[in-house]
């Protein structure tokens, strides 16, 4: 620990809520490392939906308050506590993620305390940003991609499509050959994604909607939807889908609740429910999820490739969240810790 | 074929929709039986909420118009068509179904024809009247305690609790001791289900009622829900529940989506489908479903009795429907073609 201050700047959260004085930046004394754990010195975080639920309070838990926010990040292990795998890590860049509803750290902030095993050492040539950005939308957009290969759908529909993890979504459909009907808002979105090789999109907001999605799930058989959104287009997308068709909800970008047709449930044997990683994770083995990460990181300066649109101070706070949930489909919005603010 | 004439009185749909006209006494050919079908005299046929759905264009599927409705009824094997099973029919008193999309043919009418197979005869001691109630509400409602049971849920939610299926539901939970607790609209519903026996009642009217519906629902391990109802009523009860919790609508009664919260998808497991009988029907061999009448039709003069508010003629046409809509809680509508209308 010779190098590390023993004060840190960090973003936190004073109260849930989608108000901007909620989150204030902070000097807090650097964590340290209990047995088993690691110090990351964070190099980058970025903001994801996630992160905007989690700080209005909509998350899946909340922290005890104040809590620093991010749940992910990737960085350098510059201390480490008692134990092998922690000492290991020592000196090694990673990918790390705060997601224990019982510890109030998080990755915007100078340094981040966790388990050494929950952190995610990275391959010589894999890029330190985009590590940063390789556990919620590069894992979730492989495991909802699993989940359609092992459930042997034969095309997936998605909504939010032109968002960082629909891309990817996108890109691995062309890698596994298997065929995605993408959802969109805006005509420009159908075209920047028609530019990345999509074949099948369709605009929410045109008057041939339904008909043109219908016809498409249809013709492709597309029983599986991978639904971040919720509202009512979680009713058009399962109405559209051929008899027992299935909504993976994984995300309420829409801050409504998801719609479904009961005649759609009863007669058609159509189903809704829910993706969420953490789950996901449980459910593999330490082997799994290190193969997991291997292949992940693989991809990351490929299909699973995430595009920035900025990078910020962590004095940027509540701004950084405005400008990234404006224009999500701009890219990812950054906090870079070393960088100094206004 | 002696003593059948020539013409019937029939209800006929002439268009889907809600409004009365669209909805006709007709005098029609009594259709004849072909190979391995029957001609049943009706004696009784419910109205239905899957009636309503049907003769407004909401039901799973339409037929061509005009039809004649009433999925369900009881009466005589009058007449025989070719083959075994038809002939050894002849004379006996059976519990019919019409839910074929294809044939236009209904029981709120004085004749059906159907399938010899479909046909269930009914044993000497069962009441001609609560056998015409036999297939829908009885089964459905001993299915859902069935796929309660086989999926080892420690207890149930309800919704419509006072409808003619939710005092099943209510008997037969308390024959398989399996709680259920009951959502109903009213104070007065409460205390006619609690008469029954029924010991855990809630009134979604009630300002408390999401704060006693999730004490109740946690405390007792409801993760299944049957659900009639659809619109807000779904994510209240969804909400309320335990991780993992599973809605299953079977109807619609609402007319409204079913509202469903992103975050009980997302990070608890929870689920929703559908229920539909004639889909359940098809995953039972045909034994199965001989042992499932048989045991059905012991139960109807105790727990899966129906309570009847009503008997009309076919004359009575539209306004035995606005009556049944208008109170279900107050028991069936039977339609009895015997019966003359004004």
């Amino acid at each position: 620990m010779s190098d590390v201050p023993a004060t840190m700047k960090a973003l936190e959260v004073r109260a849930y809520g989608a108000r901007p004085e909620n989150l204030v930046l902070a000097e807090r004394p650097v964590p340290r490392p209990g047995p088993g754990q690691v110090l990351v010195r964070i190099a980058a975080a970025p903001v994801n939906p996630s992160d905007l639920m989690f700080v209005r309070g909509l998350y899946g838990f909340r922290k005890e308050l104040p809590a620093i926010p991010g749940f992910e990040g990737s960085g350098t292990v510059v201390a480490a506590g008692r134990g092998l795998m922690a000492r290991i890590l020592l000196g090694r860049r990673v990918a790390c993620a705060a997601v224990d509803p019982g510890s109030p750290g998080g990755t915007w902030a100078e340094y981040l305390v966790t388990s050494a095993q929950t952190v995610v050492p990275l391959g010589r040539s894999v890029d330190q940003e985009q590590a940063a950005m390789m556990l919620v939308n590069p894992l979730s957009a492989w495991a909802m991609m699993e989940i359609a290969r092992q459930g042997r759908h034969r095309a997936v529909i998605q909504t939010a499509a032109a968002s960082a993890l629909g891309r990817m979504i996108v890109r691995l459909g062309r890698r596994f050959s298997l065929p995605v009907i993408n959802v969109v808002r805006r005509d420009e979105q159908a075209e920047e994604l028609q530019a990345l090789g999509a074949e099948h999109t369709v605009v929410s907001t045109d008057a041939a909607f339904d008909r043109q999605l219908t016809l498409m799930a249809r013709r492709l058989r597309a029983t599986l939807a991978f639904d971040a959104v919720a509202g009512d287009i979680t009713r058009r997308v399962l109405d559209a889908m051929p008899r027992g068709g299935q909504a993976l909800v994984y995300g309420g970008l829409s801050l409504e609740a998801a719609q479904v047709n009961p005649a759609a449930l009863i007669f058609e044997g159509k189903r809704v429910c829910g993706f969420w990683l953490s789950e996901w994770l449980r459910g593999k083995t330490l082997l799994d999820r290190f193969l997991l990460s291997r292949q992940v990181q693989g991809m990351l300066a490929g299909d699973l490739q995430s595009h920035v649109q900025a990078r910020l101070a962590l004095e940027a706070g509540a701004q950084a969240l405005e400008q990234y949930a404006q224009n999500m489909g701009a890219g990812k919005v950054l906090f870079v810790p070393s960088m100094r603010g206004t």
